[in-house]
């Protein structure tokens, strides 16, 4: 047996690195900022790079503020917004790590189906309306983890349905840059005028290690979040903010992307080719960028079953019950293709619709 | 008037950073490790410094987690160790963010006067026997605020008090390196057996904005904080604890004490100069090392009229209310001397003194 394809996280592909360009950002920071960056600092990180999202984002710098990765950010909005047994919808299936934030703070959280499209807006009214929910979370772009995308007119209604209920809407937008083919869906912001927070991170597009995340909100939860941040952790990491402000100063980043793109495109199309091939039976979203493309497998196999099988083959995959809030996710798989090689790509895929095969033939 | 003197933060001086020093480390950290520190990481840290903190305090690397600060650490300890209504001991004054973090998770703190040689230990005895506390934390060497320091004979007190009691005993150590005068008291681990958790970070010995602490605990306790950490942030800043690897793994450390030391030093004798000089009436701790002398103000001076009347020669104190769990404070001052020259410390002490002296006449 050849050694063991894993295809459980979502991380990054260690040859898209830029170690060179981080070196000279790190010497660059170090000696043009370093009293800055290596002092103790306020709490809503360095200003120069607020500044340079800001700027990015079309939104006004107070409105910034950066954390050790943006799940530290979201994990502070809920502990500085929500209070116990507030109602929070999510798309069903979503990020675990944020329903587990919400539960932490107590909340309820209710998940509300995706479509290939997108959040279910018939869905999503029932449950505004029953619900009236203090938060949505949602991620539009490239969702982790089935990579649907929010159509642009679905945008358009469920900015409607927040302004509503005046719910606030949280758009976490990790992926959104690593679009491989196709047209990008409108940003949130120019689909209606709900309360909005948009949050997103440098994790994979520089690094993830560095931990350097964003997050652009009104100005008085910044100020909530700051206040916690500043007693909690005094300041976030200040190197690695120094060193992305360097990368896009340096125009870095916009080159760093074509990279990225050139080297992921070719992994999806071969996830989405073998799924074709190799795996009968099973229905999956057809993403145009991002990380992750999720499965649903045939009607009686369950991802545990093939899991198993899968494992005895050399594939390690991961359990999809944690990304569905309220139980469910027996037949969901979810697989992260931008750290696999394409043939690795398509050898496990192979594996895995041979799993189902032999699944289906002997009625298990 | 001149340009304002600030003695309100703990910060180490700017120019004590090494800042060629730094750029090599992380040149050599993102060359050597760079997929390592660059990816995602398992949530207790680079493995290489963990075993070279793990090496120096003489512990197994199992028991060393690395956070961003030490202070993300005792968040994450709290978090996981304590419940809502548990007890825990603090020393009155101690470090203001430690009280925040206990309050946060709905503990109970009770606050143990410090002597100029630590814990009163009558006082710290009697709170043992009434509330039996789930945790007693402290500072034993140069004390944040206060500057005391636990005498040897105490630390085998408390650790006595804390096996007898059941009670975790949290010692906070990051000015513990930094003595300037005098012999090292024991450690706490040398003075008996109790349940301990030991934290210190490279904030005042290298830099504070690279947030790299670190905590030795037992093995379970670890666990849960790790599994924590994987849930709420996922890892630790990796690129400055590649960087501190490196400082150590290259010798940099000691002569970097040393230097700080040099620098340091002066500024202590500088501050307990003035105080003798130019505070009369107002008692003071003498402390050997660390970054901070506390100053309790003659009776009916309150350090708020100080403050307000320093103000106006320039001179910003910081509200030492923040650092007593219980109220009171109204009569301290915290000096923080590292971040000052001895020049502007004298000035300042010069001004606090004058301020003292025109109250006491005056009769305010």
């Amino acid at each position: 047996m050849s050694e063991s394809i894993v295809l459980t996280r979502g991380v990054p592909a260690n040859e898209s690195f830029a170690i060179d360009d981080l070196v000279e950002c790190a010497e660059s920071a170090l000696r043009d900022y370093g009293t800055t960056i290596l002092q103790y600092h306020p709490p809503k990180g360095f200003l120069p790079l607020r500044a340079a999202i800001a700027e990015r984002e079309g939104v006004p710098v107070e409105q910034v503020i950066l954390g050790n990765g943006s799940i530290q950010l979201l994990d502070l909005l809920i502990r500085t917004t929500l209070s116990p047994g507030d109602v929070v919808l999510v798309e069903r299936p979503t990020y675990d790590r944020t329903i587990k934030a919400l539960r932490r703070a107590g909340c309820q959280v209710h998940g509300i189906p995706v479509e290939s499209d997108g959040l279910a807006i018939e869905a999503l009214t029932r449950a505004m309306q029953r619900w009236r929910p203090r938060m949505l979370y949602l991620i539009p772009d490239f969702q982790n983890p089935t990579g649907a995308t929010l159509s642009a007119a679905k945008r358009t209604a469920v900015m409607s349905l927040a302004a509503q209920y005046e719910t606030l809407l949280v758009a976490d937008l990790p992926y959104r840059p690593l679009r491989y083919w196709g047209q990008d869906a409108p940003a949130l912001s120019d689909c209606g005028d709900a309360p909005l927070v948009q949050m997103s991170s440098f994790s994979k597009l520089i690094s993830p290690g560095m931990r350097v995340g964003w997050m652009i909100a009104p100005e008085p939860m910044i100020e909530a979040m700051s206040t916690l941040v500043e007693s909690a952790c005094i300041c976030p990491g200040m190197i690695p903010q120094g060193m992305v402000y360097e990368y896009l100063r340096r125009g870095l980043l916009e080159p760093a992307l074509e990279r990225l793109k050139a080297l992921y495109a070719p992994r999806l199309r071969a996830c989405l080719d073998s799924l074709e091939r190799h795996v009968p039976g099973a229905h999956w979203v057809k993403p145009e960028g991002g990380f992750f493309l999720g499965v649903t497998l045939p009607e009686g196999i369950t991802a545990r079953a093939v899991r198993e099988g899968a494992k005895a083959q050399g594939v390690t995959l991961s359990d999809g019950g944690a990304f569905f809030p309220d139980g469910d996710g027996s037949r969901f798989l979810r697989i992260p293709f931008c750290g696999v090689a394409e043939n690795d790509i398509e050898t496990a895929l192979t594996h895995v619709g041979a799993v189902i095969q032999e699944m289906s033939v002997t009625g298990r």
